[in-house]
């Protein structure tokens, strides 16, 4: 009798964690990824902000999972699920049947149904995403060194990020570093000090996710790193000129989007209830509602109480593998507990917030956590300590080793 | 009065030694790049075959002249050069007036007439060539994986290195690493063993400016990698389904060009005599034919006898420099006179060439000249340290850690 065969639907956190919880067991496994590496996101806004090479925050899927012979992967896009037949569609119309199914193809940008301002603001979800903001941002200070006109250089020096959660803040925090720090005393005409970078959130605060003594706390991190914080602001309009908020109009060449993701349409094509970020509402056991061999891991699955984090994506990897060895042996499934380690957001030098159960930290403490987390749990050996260097090298001379501009007449 | 306006177009070698060489001078020099950063292309072979990322062998040009107070740094491109009015046009329009210009543009791909060769034939100048070439030859890994078909499975495992010069020798000896070690273990289907690396090159012998001696041993070295060496054999055909040569035809999806350079357009322009590359036959002081203001250094400066490697540039760029600091101290410019330190090719893991002076190495001794060689002229030390770490895993691990495929699914 030939073994089970489980397809696995996206290789991020909770994808790689349910391939890995796989380890050993006799299964017929196959991964599925439109890239050809495992993405750690935690880091990839230092690749947009030039302090990271794309190579130091991914590792080849295939490489980290070459031991275990159990796993096949692919390089390709999982177009459709058919539940009835129980089979997966790729891009090129091949189809892969399963028995089981783990589906965990994560999030892409969401423009709230304005979709005419992508082109203007770039969100950050994948490689090409960061190496295009990492383009954009050291382009307009070029740009702003060979304007003359003196209201089109302050529309090249100003950078508008849309979206005051983790992503937003690091990405704000780390251009007012650059402008200050990185490019000083590099240009002629102009004084990349006077950019202008303009941080825009919906709420009342930023951090919204976090209590609001440390949002209170991240502002002020920001407002002294040089951000203008503006909290309860909707963007209403976004081109290739700059940004509409209600009557109030920024003239700015460079937006940066990181204010809201949608949900994968695959999981709108299973029939189960979504929520209104078109995630899967999941059964406790994280499996869909009629389907007890498909199962919805990571940024695609609703469950109460759980943020979009990478270690929420891992628990829910792990535990859907789980469930499924547990069905092979003839064992009930279990429900799903998310294990709550807290949540760190950085927001520039010897600066961040961190909530760890019941204690709040910021500042300097909160940093350190942060910095040890993150390069802890940084894939594999190799990247740690190429981060480390890295990190090291730009902490002491505040310079960014990435700063290439790979496509720079676009 | 100001000081005398020095324009220096392009800042590869020879632009970069210019500048520098302009050093505390009193004149108002402005470097114009196509891209933010100063490329060390003896490294680029290694940004495309995944041994190291594309900010290690990059400096962005604005942070490495940014002490040097007297040099403007414009990213864009020259379209034009007046030379009766002493300006330089832009891509935008913009026009800047010189009063010494050196023009150091290098070099773009040629097809030798047959432009429509270039989809197909990925050449390698640029970091965006690099990395296009390192998707294009990992994806077919990866299609062959998922390809069921024999034939169309061995077309995805076949590579054709057109060129056999020291990049297409570097390219081809590295692919056929990656496929023997590199990948080993990590594919279910395919057997990247089995990859076929084949280097064509129309002169009689693979790295035609060495020493035949040298260049023998280089083909054994290759064919001890796994390379099938065709030399005597020119290419008259390439499409997306393979190669011609002659009456034959290889099926293959992954051609990279190594062959053929053209000099700038910008030279053709001049007015002064070309050679058949389509450089500029200067005078013996680098300047053009009556116009002692104009400088040409670098790929685009046909001096005999000077081979189009990284030294020769430097050493053109200085002299130019030189040049144009002597006729503003009213003395009379000098001839160029190019001092030969050698030259360097590299194979693979434990063996390279080398000639330098009468003396001619091959194997791990002309390996260890070229690895000390290569990373002590690595622009700036931060790069060499990472540098240095990458090829000490490498060598050890034979992992290459840049095998990230940014734009999968192209």
């Amino acid at each position: 009798m030939s073994p089970p065969r489980v397809v696995i639907v996206g290789c991020g956190f909770a994808g790689l964690w349910a391939a890995q919880a796989f380890r050993k067991a006799p299964l017929d496994v196959t991964v599925i990824d439109r890239t050809n590496h495992h993405l750690f996101t935690p880091l990839l806004y230092q690749v947009a902000t030039a302090g990271l090479s794309a190579p130091s925050v991914a590792g080849p899927i295939r490489h980290i999972l070459a031991d275990q012979k159990n796993v096949t992967v692919f390089l390709g896009e999982v177009r459709a699920v058919d539940l009835a037949k129980r089979a997966v569609r790729l891009e090129d119309g091949q189809e892969l049947g399963y028995d089981y199914l783990v589906l965990a193809p994560g999030t892409t940008h969401s423009y709230f149904g304005h979709d005419e301002w992508a082109p203007y603001a770039q969100g950050l979800k994948t490689l090409e995403d960061a190496l295009e903001i990492r383009r954009r941002v050291l382009s307009a200070f070029e740009r702003a060194e060979r304007e003359a006109d003196a209201a089109r250089r302050a529309a090249w020096l100003t950078f508008v990020v849309v979206g005051g959660g983790a992503t937003g803040v690091e990405l704000a925090g780390t251009f007012a570093e650059i402008a200050r720090h990185t490019l000083r005393g590099e240009f002629r005409r102009i004084d990349p000090h006077n950019a202008r970078v303009v941080l825009v959130e919906g709420a009342n605060r930023v951090l919204p996710p976090y209590p609001p003594a440390l949002s209170a706390k991240a502002q002020l991190a920001l407002e002294r790193l040089g951000v203008t914080v503006w909290p309860s602001r909707m963007v209403t309009g976004i081109d290739a000129e700059g940004v509409s908020l209600g009557a109030e109009r920024l003239a700015c060449k460079t937006v940066i989007w990181a204010a809201g993701v949608a949900a994968s349409p695959l999981g709108a094509a299973l029939g189960a209830p979504l929520d209104r970020a078109g995630r899967v509402k999941v059964e406790p056991d994280l499996s869909v509602a009629g389907h007890p061999e498909v199962f919805v891991a990571g940024d695609l699955a609703a469950v109460e109480k759980v943020p979009g984090i990478a270690p929420a994506a891992k628990q829910m990897g792990r535990h859907a593998a789980k469930n499924i060895l547990r069905l092979i042996a003839r064992q009930p499934s279990t429900k799903f507990r998310y294990r709550d380690y807290g949540q760190l957001a950085t927001i520039g030098r010897n600066t961040a917030v961190a909530v760890i159960g019941k204690l709040e930290l910021s500042g300097f403490p909160a940093w350190l956590v942060w910095l040890v987390a993150h390069i802890y749990f940084l894939i594999n050996f190799r990247n740690r300590l190429v981060v480390m260097l890295d990190w090291g090298w730009a902490y002491f001379t505040y310079q960014r080793y990435a700063r290439i501009i790979i496509r720079a007449l676009k």
